[in-house]
């Protein structure tokens, strides 16, 4: 399904793997401060913050899959079938369809704490793009330039807005419930444990990596989010933005699902279509894809962000091969 | 430690992870057929296969860590500290110091067949190369391109040569044993298993990727050994050489190191290195590094062959970020 | 901590395993018909449905552990130390004390139906039994003779009341996020699973028992949750009231907590103090203690309920070994 | 399959798990110091130690499960299908058939060291008792009442004796897997671990009995080998015979196989038919069985130990249970 984290390393880097079985024509996508944009049943904005990020765009709206802000806010949306509940339109509430939900925080929120204030009188509408493209059921991961960073899921219970101590999003189920869950891997350690279990008798840590085996390597959400959380933990901080990237994408590449490893009906395979991640602080989104395993990346502010249509980039998807010979 | 695979489409693929905690200065070395190449304790060879691989060379001898020749046989040595073993020179023996192994097979075998027969008389001699660089314990894999696989080891009972049905080596401990550990995960599937733990009761299968839930996803040996085979045996044949190869790095990316998360003294962490993998029929070496996620390659048989000196190409370990605006 | 289950075998048996690091001294209590039960904030009941099970008596109260009534309702307090929130008395609701509510529930409901109608409008008061008394963060199953089973926890977000279609509670998490995890567990399964990771690989089914090679052990509340509903669910019906009570036991002993596994605090070591079980239909109570495994019984049918008197019997502790010579 | 223990509190304790789909039979049978024990390729005995232990009897043969001998040596053979491979009768060799080998060393050995020099030179003989009565495929476990103990398997390699450092014996794969596997399982502890995987998030011991969370808990041979390595390294010991046999039987009972849980084919399910275990030094047999979970006791000293027919009592193997009124 999809991961999302936040990686600190001086400055803070967020994005996310997006896993798939279809491909569904995104593009790197900026929406400038001038491109109005349109919403449902909130007031339309017409002047905001400056996104950057994964994107399909339908009737000239951007429906981010992920993406950033030009103050450093980063934004996900990840599939939580199941558990997401989308509500009637309530009168009093700040009504916001989800898919309308990431361009509305993006340009609106200089930071985790005012999403948070955005989020506070909420509802997740139910409502459709159009027919023919029905409204996904998502949770999200908010983060910024501080390392803050908090899930928002709507469920039959409600609207919640989690604190998210690991910066780390996968899937089903609930937040709280992979938090529970992470616990059970505590002891989980770049380093072997010291042998417990018989203390008197002779137990070689007869391979490296030891202190990890019982980390759990598959597609699932849950051992996605151990996995992710342990590799982010654990990963060392760069000498500089090169090295934070290459970094960064080896935390995702930990969660990477290869193409044939998760079967979701016969002969179609989820896999990691792409993973991308953005410096928060200067608005570059880097990205790889599954077919292509060279980074590319878009520079927001290259482009003139006061302008009033959507800018877009190619995704390039053809392995680039340097030949030495 | 290192993992080592052959994959299976259309052509054969072959190569590893080196996962260490030190780059040794490796380079892409090409040994052509008129190299001599000496040997402590048996005849020297002066017209052999041409040699492709990763090698660091010393006093102008290729002591390759892994390579392929060009009659589609590869071969690539992986630590195994603990159950290895060599023992000293014997009468009526072929003695082949450890480190000699590789080149003296690939050099001498077209395939893995003739690879079993040159081993059947062998011993690994405990030489050194030098005081200064002393013999690894390891032990081996070869592959051709017919998909054959066999493992060597040299242990305290003496030199074994395994059929490899599973095309995939790690490390310790030896190899019949990693198979009956392979046994307990039959069960992990890229499908959802049924409920036959309460079959009466509903139990949502709450996300996707649920058939590979107990998949482990440590850094040990046996780990790696368990994922990187559920990797291979489930990844789909491409429909290019490009394709093909995209593919085969995913494989070794299931069971890449990522840094920070294997300890192997304070502040010291092993990690993925490099991966490689060669086109056993075409002798095109393909590579990347922890460093450098872009897929550089050299082509053995666009070197003039007929030589006698080393050919090296420099490993391109600078990320090389496709800058789109 | 502990473990409760029901087990279906033409009769319904009910009961627990109590796992703690002391003994704190209970009985065998029946509470006959006319023993009046006082409550803090709600009316004393003078007659109702007499009452056997594990019990401490304070100041002539009755504090169960666990127990069943003679119309066949069990019920069974169970650690929930974290999770359990207990409120200030509210006006408008049934206040009751969480040791007033396996005594209240059992006098008074003939079914879980029953039960859930006195729940629907009850608050868990905060209340101690004394000062040297603390109330214990406890949750609840509460299961009848058609073999419906419910889970009752009172929490910050208030007090659910949640189906249990497995018919076991063990402790923390929330009982939705044990259903969650036991999801994990679905493939578990008396038989060995197919060869789906390397179908071409022949990996010999090595031992038996292959099918419940991940079954957890642990002597944590999730590792007890999965393990002891795959036991019940597995186990087989007895032709006979002596086969199904042995066949109970058996699954309350593939969760107990062996002495020297749990240690809660230096030299301190929880451990299965008591299994207990009652047919609830024939209202007779078994139980076997860590010191004795010999199953006792007691009838509370061959008292008589009609009295206003508690009832005890003295716990048998004792080894009792059989000396054939 | 089978599991067998030495556990040390003082005495040592010595016994096995049998489990097995079908109840053979066998009874608690005492072999006296001039019963004639008869043997195919070697000389009879004539006049030996005594033996008490759980057997069938065959011809006036005792074909021993398990049993001790009066010098305070124990010996079970437990299921061993697969890796057992026994020999035709070799010159020059002690040609001993598998039935043949628990009454032989526990006739002659007066410590695992002298059963050590008596295996220095066996073949174990491929011969059947009967037509009727073929030999299984066994391996042992040989201990004594200083706490030594070893492994005995005759596999394809020959006849294999390991000092068995955890006083454990299940089935297969052989003994050295079983240990190297065990390994994994270091870091189990009756205490919970540290929070390694991110130490800046508070991950709350939501449990008790954290620390055994990767306790395996199947059916199969690895799962129990460490699980009852796990328990019988740390259950204290007692202070008394009646406290230690306690906690011995807790152990086995640790890995004890429920009815229904291990299908070995349709509708026959393994499960653990008897637990015994004897006092090494003073020569009392301990057991209880599936349907009675008392225990009993046969004490050999009880017995003349001077004569030369077969002592039996019968199993008891019906639920006693004490009703309190």
């Amino acid at each position: 399904m999809c991961t999302s984290i936040i990686y600190t390393a001086g400055d803070y880097y967020f994005g996310r793997n997006l896993d798939l079985e279809v491909d569904l024509g995104q593009k790197i996508v900026i929406t400038p401060r001038n491109k109005t944009l349109e919403f449902r049943e909130i007031p339309n904005l017409e002047h905001h913050y400056a996104i950057i990020g994964m994107s399909i765009i339908r009737d000239d709206y951007p429906l981010y899959f992920d993406g950033i802000n030009e103050k450093g806010v980063g934004m996900a949306g990840l599939n939580f079938n199941g558990p997401a509940h989308y509500f009637p339109v309530q009168q009093g509430k700040d009504n916001i369809a989800s898919f309308e939900l990431v361009p509305y925080i993006l340009a609106s929120a200089s930071s985790v704490n005012e999403a948070k204030k955005l989020l506070a009188n909420a509802n997740i509408a139910n409502l459709n793009f159009s027919d023919k493209l029905q409204a996904a059921p998502l949770h999200w991961i908010v983060a910024d330039k501080t390392g803050a960073s908090i899930t928002v899921e709507s469920t039959i219970e409600g609207l919640k807005v989690y604190d998210n101590p690991v910066g780390v999003l996968t899937n089903n189920p609930e937040f709280p419930r992979q938090l529970v869950n992470l616990s059970n891997y505590r002891g989980i350690s770049p380093t072997a444990p010291e042998n417990t279990i018989a203390p008197e008798v002779d137990l070689p840590v007869y391979s490296r990596g030891f202190g990890s085996h019982f980390l759990p390597g598959g597609m699932d959400s849950e051992s996605r989010f151990v996995k992710a959380t342990f590799a982010k933990m654990h990963t060392p901080v760069g000498n500089s933005e090169v090295e934070n990237i290459t970094n960064y994408f080896h935390i995702l590449q930990s969660v990477e699902q290869q193409k044939g490893l998760d079967e979701i009906a016969p002969n179609t395979y989820e896999y990691t279509i792409y993973s991308d991640g953005s410096n928060l602080s200067k608005g570059i989104f880097y990205y790889r894809t599954y077919e292509n395993s060279q980074i590319s990346s878009v520079d927001m502010h290259k482009e003139n962000l006061e302008t009033s249509e959507l800018i877009t980039y190619r995704v390039q998807n053809q392995q680039e091969i340097n030949y030495q010979n």
